[in-house]
């Protein structure tokens, strides 16, 4: 018998508690990863608190793991004993329906969440299928790593699924856990970066943060002045935000994409607008491995990483309680 | 001094009457042509109703024009007189605006519509820059080509733009003027065709336009059944939908685009529905001249034709009512 040592929620909404489980006998794609450090998300929260109606209880969070391979099963063959590896938000795809043969992993329509039925990172050791451990290189520590594969992959993504050029004019709408990351890049990817945010005190920390320029949407003609300006807007708020005006702020063919927009309400886009200048609204869900793969190097190339704050793993109550009060700056991470 | 030979609207809603006009000097990158056919679209009816607000009177309508090119201006290189040509929404273009630069032309922010301060091809004659005079290849008829250059443009851009490969599914709502050459475009492109419609009795007739499958979206569970099964969805109709169950049934990375869709009420997309399976939701707009270039060949090589109902040039307020009736069956053209 093999025990997992973890922090689980017993209840909905509950306080995270020491907790103990055998995670059976390992499965022949399955990697077994002690550990380093975890990040919190903002959807590990969602998922204690069951905001989407998909957790099972006992609920060990944590989908922004790094560690070292401790165990391979048999089929194995892309990692190996030691290797230091990341894990985000999916622990299995089927690799067989039409998205994941696609390289759309992420759009699995069997995918397994990593804390969907399944116990997460809050712990000393977890697992997941091969597909979803990807190689840290050397170039990206331990403590920065973890936010990236699943925040970071979550704006990434968006650069590669809309094909952005380094010639684009990107927008980034919120300067906080996913934003201050996508600052980061679409800098480095080349682009010309603006970051909308409604708290003027954040423009010194955004364009440090690779922005060029910085606007006050509190102003309510920001947006008008900047009519026909942007390739690619991407919305990292989940906030309901005058459509009419971003997409407004569109040029030709540009797209508004949606990462955080988890809001009753849904987009709106006026058939005209949408039409005239042949624009897009879309979303983007995580990222495909391979996709992980490459930004995780490309984060290495560019010196890329978020901003964290680190509690000890027993502390990971203190760190969920900073997080909920909208005090982290910008990721909080759990260490070992 | 030289006289055009049109039929304007002399006031908003006015029927039309025989109307002489000076083109005035022809300029530089002008090329007059003698008409030999034009259609009517539902947007002369719109321009006539001054639906869009920037209608001028007299109004002479027609931009589904087909001729010889009669004259050229002293700057004119890609057609010479006797040439086949026709013309669409489009009389001109900036070239220089980012849009003009990027080959889309369609777009461009200073483009002038050949009915929009302007007068169309309800004429004898009709001028228009170079740009927009595109060569008919002699495998189309002269009837059967005015109504591609903006009806069928409208529906074939949208395969362009959004990149629909051969292997797509892709569904066509609305089987109308614009709709009956989208069933025609899509089989030819080599897809899996679906027209959804609201009318069994259109079944037969949208099997012989190119549909493999026709879908009455009637039956309330039709679009519950073909959850995930589109790559593309085209709306052709100005109604307002079921957005939601549309955008249930595309498959991950699907995408729904609306050409006709002038409603007052913006579309919606939930924010779940755009990210979960990175899907779309955008607007085409006409297109540009080298793709109606290529859209002729393809007609030309494909024997793709609207369906056209023809009437007499002085016939044209008959016409125009056999339109606004709903009768046309699908595109009325007049010729002279």
């Amino acid at each position: 018998m093999t025990t997992f040592h973890a922090y689980a929620a017993m209840e909905q909404g509950g306080e995270l508690q020491p907790f103990e489980y055998d995670p059976g006998e390992l499965q022949h794609d399955d990697v077994e990863i002690e550990v380093e450090s975890c990040g919190i998300c903002h959807s590990d929260m969602s998922m204690v608190d069951n905001e989407w109606g998909m957790s099972s209880y006992p609920l060990v969070p944590g989908h922004e793991v790094v560690g070292r391979v401790a165990k391979i099963g048999g089929a194995v063959s892309s990692v190996k004993v030691g290797d230091r590896v990341g894990l985000g938000w999916f622990a299995r795809s089927c690799r067989k329906c039409r998205p994941c043969l696609s390289g759309h992993h992420n759009l699995c329509v069997k995918g397994e969440g990593l804390i969907v039925g399944r116990h997460g990172g809050f712990a000393d050791r977890v697992r997941a299928s091969e597909l979803w451990c990807i190689p840290i290189p050397d170039s990206v520590d331990a403590i920065s790593a973890g936010p990236l594969f699943c925040g970071g992959a979550t704006v990434f993504n968006p650069l590669v699924q809309y094909e952005v050029s380094p010639m684009d004019r990107v927008g980034v709408i919120g300067i906080g856990g996913l934003g201050h990351m996508a600052l980061q890049f679409a800098r480095a990817w080349g682009c010309e970066v603006t970051a909308f945010t409604t708290s003027d005190d954040k423009t010194e920390e955004a364009k440090k943060l690779g922005a060029h320029h910085v606007a006050n949407t509190r102003d309510k003609d920001t947006l008008k002045r900047l009519r026909g300006s942007f390739d690619l807007i991407l919305n990292t708020t989940a906030a309901e935000l005058p459509w009419s005006q971003y997409m407004g702020a569109l040029c030709a063919k540009g797209r508004f994409v949606t990462v955080g927009g988890f809001v009753d309400a849904p987009l709106q886009a006026g058939a005209f607008e949408l039409i005239g200048g042949e624009k897009k609204m879309g979303g983007s869900s995580l990222a495909p491995p391979i996709i992980m793969q490459r930004m995780m190097e490309f984060c290495g190339r560019h010196g890329i990483a978020p901003q964290t704050e680190v509690f000890a793993m027993e502390d990971c109550n203190e760190g969920m309680q900073h997080l909920r009060d909208g005090k982290a700056r910008y990721r909080v991470v759990l260490t070992r």
